[in-house]
């Protein structure tokens, strides 16, 4: 929510993300949207906080990883968050419009896809939809 | 072509990618896959030079230009390409084991897909389909 709230205050689409050491509990990377920032169409809070944290383990795969994210992943983010053999998907909002987990693509039901993480959708789920609607009130 | 046999003599997946202004025909980025190398599991040559050309051309989105690419895009990869507004794609090979454009998760045809650019399979796709499979006949 924290990285949410940055991405807010820097006048991007709010969504943060973090990704945890399994074992330990332990925070590897966390980041959030900065596609405007960065002229990076690619540079949603996932795919920021996922080459952060293989970057800091040193390995493209990241298997006893779990990642947390405000809003349910675009399909961009799920294929990396499969590729990144991710353990354990967290996010908040549902996003029938953009989604590509429980929506669209549903990139984990693929039989393309080579990795399913575990995914837990919903969390927190009204604080983290709420942050959004704001966003988008402010822009209009 | 020449992108992908730079990926294949630094033993990556022998993936190649160019983007090129749709007007003036010049190349604007260029890469090929390095998700080895970088330990990113999002460095897909389209990825990088996605990333690369938005950066040069300082904005996300990148509405004139053609991409080419000697593989098809995954999904990853094919819904960045609509997040940057990419005009038309050009793929090699296609890939129904990994492909998120006429395979799998078919990115383009989702109605939550909010730009769909022109798609052409197929080209010089023996070439590129040849590198591929000496590659990974190499690798086992």
């Amino acid at each position: 929510m924290l990285e949410a709230e940055n991405a807010f205050e820097r006048g991007e689409v709010p969504v943060g993300c973090v990704i945890v050491d399994g074992q330990s509990g332990k925070i590897i990377a966390q980041a959030s949207n900065r596609t405007e920032e960065l002229d990076d169409p690619t540079a949603h809070g996932e795919m920021l906080a996922i080459r952060d944290a293989a970057k800091s383990v040193g390995s493209a795969r990241l298997p006893g990883c779990d990642l947390y994210v405000t809003l349910e992943p675009c399909p961009m983010c799920a294929a990396a968050i499969s590729f990144a053999r991710i353990r354990r998907v967290y996010f908040g909002a549902y996003d029938p419009k953009s989604g590509g987990v429980d929506h669209g693509a549903r990139i984990f039901e693929q039989s393309s896809c080579h990795h399913k993480p575990e995914v837990y959708g919903g969390i927190n789920e009204t604080a983290c939809g709420e942050m959004l609607k704001t966003f988008f009130r402010q822009k209009r």
